[in-house]
């Protein structure tokens, strides 16, 4: 069994006491956040505490709270158990407490309100010894099956590709709506092709899945979107026609 | 019952006859194509033709070639029913025939040998009478749940926003993948955040769903991304950022 302290009570928090009530061989033995902040989004009966010094005795003490908070935080907490925050952009040199320090990286986007799969979550681990990484791989193979060992180096980078892979591609659906509103029809009629330009990349890469008139260097039908969108939308059809056309020749 | 005769032998034809297949009141009467290539995706008891003149009467012609031989193809198509071809990219008028025109553009990518649920693709229908629009109706909601009327004009619209949903979005998906390449790890890790950006949709807009570094207005963190990034990938970067930043200040 390990015993686990949970530090937070944001988003990322309220998700990882969901999964750990549901996982086998992992305690939740007591929560500690600043304020009672989204205390109904956690179950009533587990120990809470606002005082650091109330803080049980745990394997691990996973600190799920703001990136710019993680090391003043930190410095403060005298424990002997393994601390480990939940932060895709902090290295695992964040933490500034004496105590093992690790990093348990759940890799997706949380709302509080949303049900989620955790078994799907991939999980990024990193420790600074043999005994703290398998204690985060116990812990996180106990809620999910996609548990990876990556470095901060590794992490930072993969940060930096979530960013193209999410935050930019949703730009990409803010654009394509944009278009639809403006023309009167509903964005829902994209939405069978959204799902369906993720869910081809199971069985084949980014690379082999592009398609358009990019892909076919279609110079006709490139100028002829380019003639169609203002000064911003142009920049960027201009800039990723260019990268697209520069990959497959 | 809808007599359909099926013109062409690519992947979205092999898709409609499955989709015709299964879907109530639509009789597949005849295929048309030039050759017998990717004649196994079809089914084999279903009439097949390569000579114009042996095409049978039906209420529908289904045209699905590739865009730049439906004007000279419809020429030499001497039917009495409704002609309809199956493109995003092509206004109603690029059939050259002399009778009634439509136009039913499945919104999907498709590739012979996936298997897909032909009911949720939305249909987006084009006619000139209101008669040949019902008609066309009736053929799509027999297959689909989501079935539109858009003009010409607005059909153009929906290829563009279709480039920034699909195309682009795909392309930040490669970049993604090669920033997983380049440092050791897979890009799994990323995949079930990809397919959350998109499920994210079914309940809020993209405008609202945006995170990340630039919805933040995060410097340090853009500053830091700029410097580790190629030439050609960081002009993306900026550029992207600028127009997710002008759009949330």
């Amino acid at each position: 069994m390990i015993n686990v302290v949970l530090i937070g009570a944001g988003n990322v928090a309220v998700h990882m006491a969901k999964a750990m009530h549901t996982a086998k061989g992992i305690e939740l033995v007591q929560r500690y956040a600043r304020s009672t902040k989204n205390q109904e989004f956690f179950k009533s009966n587990i120990p809470f505490t606002k005082t650091l010094s109330d803080l049980k005795q745990a394997d691990l003490y996973l600190v799920a709270i703001n990136d710019d908070e993680i090391a003043e935080f930190s410095k403060q907490l005298n424990v002997s158990g393994l601390v480990a925050h939940t932060s895709g952009s902090m290295p695992l040199n964040e933490l500034k407490c004496k105590s093992a320090k690790g990093v348990c990286y759940p890799v997706q986007t949380f709302s509080k309100n949303e049900t989620m799969e955790y078994q799907n979550i991939p999980f990024c681990l990193e420790g600074e010894t043999a005994n703290d990484i398998l204690l985060l791989k116990n812990f996180a193979s106990a809620i999910s099956q996609n548990v990876f060992e990556i470095n901060s180096r590794q992490r930072e980078k993969l940060h930096l590709a979530a960013v193209f892979a999410n935050n930019f591609s949703n730009h990409m659906f803010k654009l394509a709506n944009d278009i639809c509103t403006e023309h009167n029809f509903s964005f829902d009629i994209l939405k069978p092709l959204l799902l369906e330009t993720v869910v081809k990349l199971n069985h084949m890469s980014p690379l082999e899945a592009q398609t358009g008139p990019a892909r076919r260097n279609d110079q006709k039908v490139i100028q002829k979107h380019l003639d169609e969108l203002n000064h911003s939308e142009k920049e960027i059809y201009q800039v990723i026609t260019k990268s697209i056309l520069k990959t497959y020749t």
